[in-house]
């Protein structure tokens, strides 16, 4: 199977002086293919913000391969890299026009409860689904 | 009295590809200035938050009139144009650093309850504080 | 003929504490769906930048009728609404999933030439072009 | 010495519906900081911007240790890590109004010639300014 894909058009409001994609905005990128990724194995983030837990970020990382520009489409591939109790590991791989890699970046979610203020396992349901996405 | 004035420093990742501020971030600045104008005449947004109603804006606009770049300070003065039963607006001016102005916005603000989703009456605190402020 | 459309998605980084889009970030929205709009009708971005003129923003405006949750697809529909020797000016509508309008905003473009420091005529085939569109 | 501090307010636009800074805001923030850092040792990113080098981004990553609400004011200290001969690294740290490490940050930045397309040594000058910054 494929990994997971989530597409973007390169809008003029995220370019630098030098036209090409402020790095920040890479992940803001990479969290909307995180979005569309859990919503596709069956946990959106309005059903994790309705039930919890909540799965705040703990790391994030990013290496920029090459510059992206006006109206670039990208394809950024979601695969789940480590699936552990309390949290997991998101890989992600931005594909430029042709193909290229233009950036990789990792999420690391950690499942959180606000109420006990600390980490808690991650629900069964959604580590089956990160898994079987892993492996896909 | 002189009307309230908030500070901002134009950064890299809000300029578009011709070097100068993109317009939709003048928008935001507005916001802070808004933040720090209601926090001065004591209730901060935090405040509102906590105890209601919220204040969501009904209108926005913004007139563009000298471009802003990199490292331009700018100060945000925040007059109430308007303070009625229900909703408050807010006028604002961007002075750049020859004092010239930059920009003009308007803001306009509607009491609102969520729970009963219909608008409200502002608090009668707020609505002094703001009627003294207009008079400033 | 029916006004030119463009979708987006409400995406999480986009909410504030209340769980609705942030006002300032419609008018990143009507920016996409101009950046379309002009795409759509021979003149993309990328080929003004290059030949110019540019088309700064003189003016923008929104009404903010009904707020827009997570994951919400919106249409927005773009007109031109006034086109002028060196200016014009597009009207967008906002229409939630249900196509209930929950925004209404205004863009004013004026043609400019950084060179000479002034407005400049719009390209005569970007003006017909609009106008076209406008009665599209 | 002090390591170079440059501080911050989490304004309301980069909150979430948890009512916590999203963690892409962190980023920009992190360049702010660096922006306001090369200032101070006398390589502004407006004199970068004309001379050159452009100094992008190569890698970007952040470890998020405590949440970040409405109003904290925020230190971030600024350190050199690493001084190459293309290529440096700068380290940051988020410090909380109580002076809690609430996030740590790096960025790797590489000077680089668009003429040339590749990289190339870093201004001796600058590369002074951030080794004697490093042993501040």
């Amino acid at each position: 199977m494929n990994p997971f894909r989530h597409g973007f058009r390169v809008p003029f409001d995220e370019l630098d002086p030098a036209g090409v994609l402020f790095f920040g905005h890479l992940f803001r990128h990479a969290h909307h293919a995180y979005e569309a990724f859990v919503a596709e194995i069956g946990w959106p983030l309005s059903r994790l913000l309705e039930e919890g837990p909540a799965l705040p970020l703990a790391r994030a990382e990013a290496d920029f391969l090459a510059p992206l520009g006006l109206d670039d489409r990208v394809e950024v591939e979601v695969v789940p890299e480590a699936v552990g109790k309390h949290s997991f590991t998101l890989a992600y791989r931005f594909l430029g026009e042709d193909g290229r890699l233009c950036a990789r970046a990792r999420t690391v979610h950690v499942a959180y409860s606000p109420d006990e203020a600390r980490s808690v396992p991650l629900p069964a349901g959604l580590r089956e689904a990160l898994v079987r996405a892993s492996s896909a």
